[in-house]
């Protein structure tokens, strides 16, 4: 009942690991249509691939025991072009990211939903990858997928697959308490090098020739914000992964909903040298260049040192560094001493979009 | 900083029931970037809109209280086209779609997560027409949406809006043991007349011109679910809604599960004369077809009329009905006796596919 179809080259298949032969089986309208070929897909392909007791015996919801404390709820949606790039792939970023999402607020995720919107026509190979690539990670951050739903779209109405997970979580005490409890003299660190995802989806999409590729930091910060936890306690205000809209984002979002003034140091803020390159040959910052495994960290005065100790024990974070403090509000929301220079205001990115970077 | 921009006429617009100028402010890819843009998209338009605590305050994930009972978590995806049809759109069918599941499932609905994918040069005005009638969907039920996610993506690589949602619910006793407790002699209800969504759905897409135009059963079913477990209790198997494949859909499944034959009566299932001429017109079987707030319920034997009463006392499930039995596996998983000709296998939908009609 499978097509062999043959292929068209689209953008979400560059850098495919896999060979794609020029007939292949490949998804089709039907196997979105709730029959006998959606079962056939989801038993054989995903719950094989995903197994848990949940996914097999469910209905239309996942029974699920009771969890002791109170919860954490998020969702993520993954447009990611293409599909694959250096340091990852769709599967993987669908896991980590809302993972990530919730480890930064304070909880131990637990259950993870997974939602694909699959084009007619997209090669089972290559969604087989994509299903193995998110059963390593979900298995390598001990969380479960619980429950899914898988749409087919016609040929032009969806590029190649997106994928949404939501995740719950139990919050586990201290609970951070949030940007609004930030204040005068905290300090800022950043866990790594910045930038490293958002320019190595657009190395890969726009097929820039550089040696080395900057590797996407797409992973896990489960383990970092457990260590952090358990080092500094209540010493921590906030965490959040720096994603869309980079570390700028997030340091304005924080001075927004703290009202102080967030100042870091740009000579502080760890690049590696081909992001470094490629945003200088493409005119961006890399403070405002999206990251997948990277956070940001606000800790009281004082306990910044500390948290980049703890921080460099694991090689995740090796490059973790104190990049600024927290500020009575000045004239500018966020400030950044420039490497050349005097101190001036970080802006929002405007006019530089980079879609689809996850 | 919202574009002015040409509207083109796409499928997704059909039977919309707002005029949209030929100029209207229309989502740009900077309302995707995370972002000064996107925090504005998402307090003006979203959370204005939905308003409640935790989407205020949410960081990466809400934060919410703790749960007595065990848990329910469940998630769908929407690409239903055009976005608007007789008796509803994307945006009610994003809540009751995902309410629905977690109710048959036994479980009392607490809060849900909103992911938005919409398309660059999506006009505003309609965005803010699903998003008022999801608060709607939301309010009527008593769900919280507490977090969520928006991203935008590139004229020509999603087609309009895709909404998906997850939800979370407590799991209250008695949790209807499935279809696999299935046993010779449960009966089998149908809520109320079948392949109203479908038909509705498709004849919006196709403008096909029938009066009255069938009208979509899009809506809760949250009610009659708690009526009848009150009612019944222990006395019900198992519930389902009967979305993507049909009733035929979740016969087929129970059939699977429990290794029992499920047999019905055609002349017994609810079917409007709209639906009923349609199908017939267009070579459907409106078994075969999607509903959004029609779901079939198994209960223990002697049990059926009871279940109907209760059901007959809600004006959207006044036309419930018994439908069928459990059997003894015989050669066929599902068996209909159709109102002409003897009883014979039911299959699986096969070769007509209906897309995006959920």
């Amino acid at each position: 009942m499978e097509n062999h179809q043959q292929i068209m080259t689209s953008s979400w298949q560059l850098n495919c690991p896999i060979q794609i032969p020029a007939e292949t089986d490949c998804v089709t309208l039907a196997h979105g249509e709730g029959g006998r070929l959606s079962r056939k897909l989801i038993q054989e392909r995903i719950i094989s691939v995903l197994k848990n007791e949940s996914l097999e015996t469910a209905g239309d919801a996942a029974r699920l025991p009771r969890v002791e404390g109170p919860l954490a709820l998020t969702t993520d949606s993954f447009v990611v072009s293409p599909l694959f790039f250096p340091g990852g792939d769709i599967g993987s970023l669908a896991i980590y990211g809302t993972v990530n999402d919730l480890a930064v607020s304070g909880a131990r995720p637990l259950w993870l939903t997974l939602s694909l919107i699959i084009e007619e026509g997209f090669p089972l190979l290559i969604l087989d990858r994509v299903l193995q690539s998110l059963a390593e990670a979900a298995l390598s951050t001990a969380v479960k997928i619980v429950a899914g739903d898988t749409k087919v779209v016609p040929r032009g109405t969806v590029d190649g697959l997106f994928i949404n997970t939501a995740g719950v979580g139990e919050l586990t005490e201290p609970v951070p308490p949030g940007p609004a409890c930030l204040r005068e003299g905290d300090e800022l660190v950043v866990s790594g090098p910045i930038g490293q995802h958002g320019i190595a989806v657009l190395a890969a999409r726009e097929q820039l020739q550089f040696d080395p590729l900057p590797h996407s930091d797409c992973g896990s910060l489960l383990k970092a914000v457990a260590l952090l936890r358990g080092a500094l306690g209540d010493r921590i205000c906030c965490l959040r992964d720096a994603t869309r809209g980079g570390v700028a984002a997030v340091l304005q979002e924080w001075a927004e909903s703290s009202g102080l003034t967030l100042s870091i140091d740009e000579r502080c803020v760890p690049v590696s040298s081909g992001v470094k390159g490629m945003s200088e040959l493409l005119g961006l910052d890399p403070l405002h260049i999206a990251n997948e495994g990277t956070m940001l960290i606000a800790v009281r005065q004082g306990a910044g040192p500390a948290a980049v100790s703890v921080l460099q024990t694991l090689s995740k974070t090796a490059e973790a560094r104190v990049i600024g403090s927290v500020k009575a509000r000045g004239v500018a929301a966020v400030t950044v001493k420039r490497t050349l220079g005097p101190e001036q205001p970080l802006h929002d990115p405007l006019g530089s979009p980079l879609p689809r970077i996850c």
